[in-house]
């Protein structure tokens, strides 16, 4: 019952992660409420995004500025023997925020739910292998997916490829994956029988 | 950490209604995944927005289209007798859905969550008392707002100026406000006081 | 894994309603630290439970005291023309909360999810008939159930049985039922068609 | 409003643990609905709870029949070696489910929220004490407590109390704690910083 161009932008808005046709509609009515210059600004920053923004030659991550190459692929402290394999920009940001690790990223572009060669054509295991290649100063590569069962199907799959791909290699890399166990605030009583047989494991 | 031009969209999104910066990041990464030409699309459905789409001069509803009256102010099947003051856009939507209601609106703006004079003068009070002003064919006013706090407050504010007005009139207008009671789904035992209490002034 | 007294007594903890397994091993342990006068004051307070407390011979709530009849169908001052017919006892002791309804009631015993027969008997519907029967001056029965579709279907059904029982006496009896309509709290946007629909018709 | 005895038995009901006056009532209204028989059934099983079930001089489990031990002090297949401390008898079920850890247990009895002597001298630090002293052969002590304050609180506390002990003992026993890190479903964008750091550290 909306008009047409408020119900294009509600459809459109309506495919951003999250949003369903009532959220949509409710940004419709935002927009509805700035003034020119406000929807000028917004225009302009999506405008200019993927101007502005680059993608890592090397690890996928965005960045801005001159070179082929993203803050953290550029930045000469970081340990060159590490190499953490993610899915999105997002759980880059969240690993980046803990301080704690201090080597290189290789984001996936995804998880795979499936194993169907259209989902994996779609990630990026063509360009890690090659990565990979190319540092022989790689010595352990942490598979850090969530623990859902995409994120361990992914997880999985990554595993076998390099574990083939490793034999071939003179100097055996190192495959890990994030610790299981109780997250904070996480009780013995309602941990599913999964999580606390982990926690026990890694109990230290 | 994220990149300027990043930051600065993940800025402007969060402000849209119900998103905060984790949701703003996720749009921001979607627009990343997208083409030039959906970019484009995107841009030009936000540029045209308030080119296009017009606010009704008696309603203040959205259409599209000639002249100064919406769909429905211009539908001459509708009950001259009744209007329907509410708060926004997607309270008409709503009631307009469940296809009972067939008399004229009028948006309000907002609620008032305070009665300070900054809060009241935002909202189209004086534009609702010349409306009806100019509507003598008006027998009932319907104040159609949420039963939270605030449609409460902005009810009764509305229910006081549009009594001391409806003196100054030859024909008194009978101003309702929508039933409380039990809503679908809704149960005696987990009911408030209040609601339970409508439910049983209201049953029939 | 529990001893055998253990797992019986959670086993018939998990009977009781809203419980499961895990809560009802949880009462166990609580017992478990009790000591003996607290135990002792446990189990008396459930054992004199059938035998103090009565069930009164014309709503069905239950009373303690002399006489056959519970406080408020003893109560003089109670409204002898209005008879309020409900599922349970937690919904008679809800609306007596509200101190709005000052007539008699009717505990049903539960509602019909279907219209088995045999759901039908557990019901008191032959004990509601004999009530309106022997009481003439009955002008008003308001069947207060949950909108839900139990609450409905036994509604339905009632209305039914009590409309042709009707139809044999010399004064009708208004049938009615509680008002539909936003709840406390409740907001347009959000809430159902039939809710919203219910709150335009019932506006006052 | 309830008559004496159900008002009783709902305060009774109401000190259960997750249990309020609602609940309570509900519980009260579905002994009402029991026969003779089945409150006899309730009655006898709560006052022979503390007759037959024992509770085990060594890790204080319940256990029923002959003996001074539960099932499992008393299993001559259980790793001596291994001592894992607990809070209460739902833990102990929680990782016996698991069927991953093979030594014994001690029930402390509680976590202590403060480091209050009153709230420290309810919990079986004494006998905890006295259990590890007796058995030499312990090597290694898992503080198997919830990760929220109270269990970090009673861990903490514990870790310090041993360690203190065991520089006066011949064999150091080794404490460890269970391991933190993603819980099963757990994604990386929404775990807390702390656990997300200890998923890190706990890779393998």
């Amino acid at each position: 019952m909306y008009s047409p161009t408020i119900q294009k932008l509600i459809d459109l808005f309506s495919k951003f992660p999250t949003v369903g046709p009532r959220t949509a509609s409710r940004f419709v009515f935002y927009l509805m409420g700035k003034n020119k210059e406000e929807i000028e600004e917004i225009i302009k920053s999506i405008s200019i995004l993927k101007e502005k923004v680059k993608i890592c030659s090397s690890c996928f991550n965005t960045y801005e500025g001159p070179g082929l190459l993203c803050n953290i692929c550029s930045d000469p402290r970081r340990d060159k023997s590490l190499l953490c394999v993610i899915a999105n920009e997002t759980d880059l940001e969240a690993i980046e925020k803990i301080k704690k690790y201090k080597g290189f990223y290789f984001i996936l572009g995804g998880t795979v739910s499936t194993l169907k060669k259209t989902d994996i054509e779609k990630l990026r295991f063509r360009e890690l292998g090659q990565r990979i290649k190319s540092r022989p100063e790689i010595q352990e590569i942490i598979l850090a997916f969530n623990s859902t069962s995409e994120g361990e199907a992914t997880a999985l799959y990554l595993e076998r490829i390099l574990k083939s791909f490793d034999a071939t290699q003179d100097n055996p890399v190192r495959i890990t994956r994030l610790g299981r166990g109780l997250p904070l605030g996480g009780e013995l009583e309602y941990a599913d029988e999964e999580t606390l047989s982990s926690a026990f494991e890694g109990r230290k």
